[in-house]
C-alpha cells in the first residue's frame, strides 16, 4: 500500500494518533488537516494552538505530558512580562514564542498560514504534510451562561468553567479550504480518512463546518474512520464530557459519533465501550484506544488502517 | 537644592551617568531625555534600544557588563527561532522580549511611546522620569562606503564595519518633542542640563536634530554640561573614535565638544585630556570620567552637579 492517508485533527489527542500514523506509514503518505478554530491573536501575536501541537508532536519537540507547548521549555519571558504588568493568563514559553513571533512576521509579510506552516514543518524535518483547514480565519465561539465567549477566553482564561449552551464557528460558512485539502480528500489514491480522537465540538466540527470540506468528505471514495475521543463516558483529556452534558447529550461514544454519522464507515471505540450500538452502515471496531506510550499510538494507527483496508476490500 | 536636573542620553555610557545622577539627586529630581534614533521594527516588534538600556539600568535589571539587555537573561527564544530559520542577527533575550512584546502591544492599542515608557518605568519602581525625545519616529541612517544603512544594520548586523561618510536623522526636522521635554528644559527651576557621555553622532545629535529641542536648549537658563564620551582619543565603548576618523575629525574630546559648543557652559573631560583647549566661554573641568563601579557613577554625577552649581553661582 502506498496510497495516501488524510487525518483530521485538533490538538493533543489528535496529534497523538497523527504521530502513530506518521510512524507506521511510509514517509510522506500522511496529510493532517488541522483545526484553526482555536487560533487567536494575543499580545499582537498570531497563535495557532492546534497547528503548533501537531508541529511540535511530529517534530519530537512536544512536552511529554502537558498536552501543549514544547519540551525543555523556559519561562523567562512570562516572568518578565508579569513584572511589566502584561497579560499573563495565556502561558507562552520562551521557545514556543519563537513560533508565534515567526508566524506573525511571515503573515505580516504576506505569507499564508498554509505556506508558512509548510515551510516551518519542513525546516523542523517533518515529512508529514500539515495543512490548516483554511487560510481564512474561522473562530470557535461558545455561548455560555455568562454570554458569548471567544474560545481561548473559555478554554484557558476561564478553564472551561462556564456552562456551554451552543457553539458557533464564525467564518466557517465562507472559509475556503486550502486547495490541497480538497485535492487530498478527493484523491483517487486515498487509502483512508481518519477523524482523530480530538474534541468533537472544539476540534473536529470547526473543520466539518467548512461546507466544501464536509461536501468532499461526504463524497469521499475512501473509508472514513473516526476514533472516539471518549472512553466510558469520560474524555481522555479536556472538556468533551462536560460540554456533552451541558448540551444534554449522553456523554458517551455513541452521541459523539452521531455528529459525524453521515460521514463514517467505521467508528473505533474503546474495548470498554464495545457494546455501542451504531446507525446502520457504520462498523464498530473496539480496541484499546488510550494512547499513553509511543507503542500505543502506533498500535492504534495500525488498528485504524486495518479497519479502513477491510472496508475498502469489501467495497471493491 | 531641590531643583530639577535634565539629562540627555543614549544607551550605555549615558545610562551609567544617569544612574549616578539618579542616586545622588533626591528622588524624582531627574528627568532623562532619551535618543530614539536607534529605534526600529524587527520581527514585527517595536524595539527602542536606548530607552530599554535606561529602564533596565535605572531599575537595576541591566546586564552588568555587556552594555545592553538584562541580567539573568536566558536565550531559549533565540535558539528556537534559529531552529525555525528565523532572523537571528539581532539578539533578543527571553526577558528582554517581554519589553518589546509589551511595547508593541501598547503602541498598537494606541498608547504613545512616552505614555507606555512612563507606565513601564513606574511599574519597575523607577523614580526618574524617562522621556523619549519624541513620540514621532526619528531614524538615524548612515551613508557608508556600501551605501545608506539603517542604524541597526550598521551597528549590529555589520558591527560598525562600513566606513561612515555622513549621518542623517530622518524625521528629526518635523518631529515634535514631547511637551514634557520642552517643559523640563524650559523650567525656571532647572538646576542643570547634562549631556551624557553617549556617542555624539549616534545618540546625542539625533536629540539635538529636533529643532524645538535645540532651540529650547540654546535659550536654557540653567548651565549645560557635557561629559566627554572619549578618553585620550578613544571611545570608552562603541564606534565614536572610528566614526570621527572616518568623518576626518580628530578623535579627541575637543572635536566632540565643538559639535555642541554653542550650547555648552561646561565640558567635563578626563584627567588625561585636561589640556583640552575649548572655545571661549566654555569651562573645562577635568575629572576621572571612566565609570566602572557604582561609586564612579555617583562621583562623576557629583562632579557634574558641582560644576553646574559653580556656573549658576557666577551667573547670579
Amino acid at each position: 500500500m502506498t496510497a495516501a492517508v488524510v487525518a483530521l485533527s485538533g490538538g493533543i489527542g489528535g496529534a497523538k494518533l497523527a504521530l502513530g500514523l506518521a510512524r507506521v506509514l511510509d514517509q510522506g503518505q500522511l496529510t493532517v488537516i488541522v483545526n484553526t478554530g482555536d487560533d487567536f491573536s494575543h499580545l499582537g501575536l498570531a497563535i495557532s494552538p492546534d497547528l503548533d501541537t501537531l508541529v511540535y508532536t511530529l517534530a519530537g519537540l512536544a512536552h511529554p505530558e502537558q498536552g501543549w507547548g514544547r519540551r525543555d521549555e523556559t519561562w523567562t519571558f512570562m516572568s518578565a512580562l508579569e513584572q511589566l504588568g502584561g497579560e499573563t493568563w495565556f502561558r507562552l514559553g520562551d521557545a514556543d514564542l519563537a513560533m508565534h513571533v515567526e508566524r506573525t512576521r511571515r503573515l505580516a509579510a504576506g505569507e499564508t498560514l498554509s505556506e508558512l506552516t509548510d515551510r516551518l514543518r519542513r525546516k523542523l524535518g517533518i515529512a508529514t504534510r500539515i495543512l490548516p483547514m483554511s487560510d481564512d480565519p474561522v473562530r470557535t465561539r461558545l455561548e455560555t451562561d455568562t454570554g458569548w465567549l471567544d474560545f481561548q477566553d473559555y478554554f484557558v482564561r476561564l478553564r472551561c468553567a462556564p456552562r456551554v449552551r451552543q457553539l458557533a464557528y464564525l467564518g466557517a460558512d465562507t472559509a475556503r479550504p486550502h486547495p490541497e485539502v480538497l485535492t487530498a480528500l478527493g484523491s483517487r489514491d486515498l487509502r483512508a480518512v481518519v477523524i482523530c480522537p480530538s474534541n468533537p465540538f472544539l476540534s473536529i466540527e470547526p473543520i466539518l463546518a467548512i461546507p466544501a470540506i464536509r461536501a468532499v468528505l461526504a463524497e469521499c471514495r475512501a473509508p472514513v474512520i473516526a476514533v472516539s475521543p471518549v472512553i466510558g463516558g469520560q474524555a481522555v483529556r479536556g472538556p468533551t464530557a462536560k460540554i456533552m452534558r451541558e448540551l444534554e447529550l449522553e456523554p458517551g461514544a455513541e452521541a459523539v459519533t452521531r455528529r459525524y454519522a453521515d460521514l463514517l464507515d467505521v467508528f473505533v471505540v474503546d474495548e470498554t465501550d464495545a457494546a455501542t450500538i451504531m446507525p446502520a452502515g457504520i462498523e464498530v471496531v473496539s480496541a484499546p484506544i488510550l494512547m499513553t506510550s509511543l507503542e500505543d499510538r502506533e498500535r492504534l494507527a495500525r488498528v485504524v488502517l486495518a479497519a479502513a483496508d477491510r472496508v475498502a476490500a469489501r467495497q471493491n
